[in-house]
């Protein structure tokens, strides 16, 4: 398996990797003004993905946009992809072929290479994905720099990948090239790296988990809290407002920039949403609040993307 | 579980950290004169360990050991660790507190921090081990730098950790304290640096496959040929000279190094043993052959450590 994975591996590459697959580590070079990024994350079957659901090529994307989506977040650029594979002895080599299609191309827009990783056999397919990326040394845009009065903005349009995943739990066949938001999501690298560059955002985090989750790990690293406004947020076509707020894997951006700062409404294509404010954090009020038409405010519970992930292992 | 192990992982670190778990992605800093290395390995249960035969404590120390003996076979020095961790619902947290201290306490050892990762539940306990390391630029030590006519060196003793398994299998319950070469493997991370230093290895691999698949992987890589000495190969108190030839995970090293090199009988307090000779690649003669004390040559099978593995998950 691993000679078919450096042969289907070979296309990719560029200089920052000195030596890859086909020794005990890879070689790679890190320009000297930069930092280095590393995530890793797990792609499990019938946790995050069903084989009746999930083409092998759209798990493959899935995998990767995941480890994308986590550098994006920090306004990194990607710089390699390690990929740890355990599949089950019976599974037919189509399978995996097509996965690391899926997972190559998207490496191969993105123009990182696949420089290693380890095979196993294993009872369930399971993917785990480590991206390494680089940011400018100290430009990195984390979780915590958030301030109060803060405004929050998101990209594109939130809740079209948990809209999906409810179509397929009843029973639906999406077509995945109309349902992209799911099967194909697109991590916003660009988007984020023009961002750092317009140095307008105080903090940062990719919408993995939900927008209800993600706000919160900013609030709680930031130790600020957050009211947003109902009608402010973009829900995707086929989406309401609940699978905006809990729903996971949209991997859009979720930031804060000073009320001050002059975010373009549109940044590298995609449109750049203002849906609320942070607070100074007060011990009374919950995290996040949620403003309505009427102008009333209620919180909002961090329900989120573990609802729907438990979900697809139990039924 | 993150915030256990965030708790748990606190008191490692050092200055190459500049930020650790809780955000996005780790960010660190790489010296300018040394390249990254990069290595991912599982441990799966009932693939890599059983939970009836290996303590959590000695799954967890397993688990990074297999991730350290990649760097130390590059001649490289560790950076960091992350971990993705799958575990079924219903597994103790005391399982997942002793598997955390058996990994903690091998990276404190060798003055590593746990910087990130992720979890999943998992049908199977599944442990993805990512280790980044250093190496002064230019100065790793490659599979594929051994010429004809060097000479063949391995540490320590070899059989000893597939003499462990062999007795599980037999049903007996070796003590873990007089059994470490399989329950507490030591990566041999000094060693490998000084013999980086030394600058006298041609081509190095770690012996965790079995010597028979680690040397041929360098004579692939090197385009070499190679004899060994069957009464020359130190073989482990408990093990066979079929076990030093086969069994894997001893996690020793073995290198090759120019016949005029003075290389010491030991390094770092370890002993180093002159196996055999690499020649000239030959299209007729087999990749390895074993000479027997009557001076007899045969051709050495690459068994290796598949077979065992197999064993683990189909008995």
């Amino acid at each position: 398996m691993i000679e078919r994975i450096r042969w289907l591996a070979k296309k990719n590459g560029r200089g920052t990797l000195i030596h890859g697959i086909g020794d005990d580590c890879a070689i790679l070079h890190v320009p000297r003004s930069r930092q280095l990024l590393a995530t890793t994350d797990l792609s499990i079957e019938d946790v995050h993905f069903r084989r009746k659901w999930h083409s092998a090529r759209s798990v493959g994307h899935r995998c990767l946009a995941r480890g994308l989506s986590d550098i994006a977040a920090m306004g990194g650029e990607p710089l390699a992809c390690f990929l740890s594979l355990g599949v089950p002895p019976r599974l037919r080599q189509k399978w995996v072929d097509e996965f690391l299609r899926g997972l190559l191309a998207l490496a191969h827009r993105f123009k990182i290479p696949l420089a290693g990783g380890d095979t196993s056999s294993a009872q369930k397919i399971t993917a785990d994905i480590l991206v390494l990326g680089t940011v400018p040394r100290g430009k990195a845009l984390l979780r915590s720099g958030a301030r109060p009065d803060d405004r929050i903005y998101v990209t594109g349009k939130l809740g079209g990948s948990a809209a999906v995943l409810k179509r397929l739990y009843a029973g639906e066949k999406p077509d995945a090239a109309k349902a992209r938001s799911h099967f194909y999501p697109e991590p916003r690298i660009e988007l984020a790296r023009r961002l750092r560059e317009l140095k307008l955002a105080t903090a940062m985090i990719d919408l993995s988990d939900g927008l209800s989750v993600d706000l919160a790990h900013i609030c709680q690293e930031s130790r600020v809290s957050a009211v947003i406004e109902a009608k402010a947020i973009p829900i995707a076509s086929g989406a309401m407002l609940d699978l905006a707020l809990h729903g996971g894997e949209d991997y859009e951006l979720l930031f804060t920039a000073s009320a001050k700062a002059e975010v373009p409404a549109e940044i590298a294509g995609v449109r750049v949403t203002h849906i609320g404010n942070t607070l100074p954090r007060s011990s009374r009020a919950s995290l996040i609040q949620i403003r309505d038409a009427m102008g009333h405010t209620k919180p909002v519970e961090q329900a989120g993307w573990q609802h729907f992930a438990k979900n697809i292992t139990s039924r």
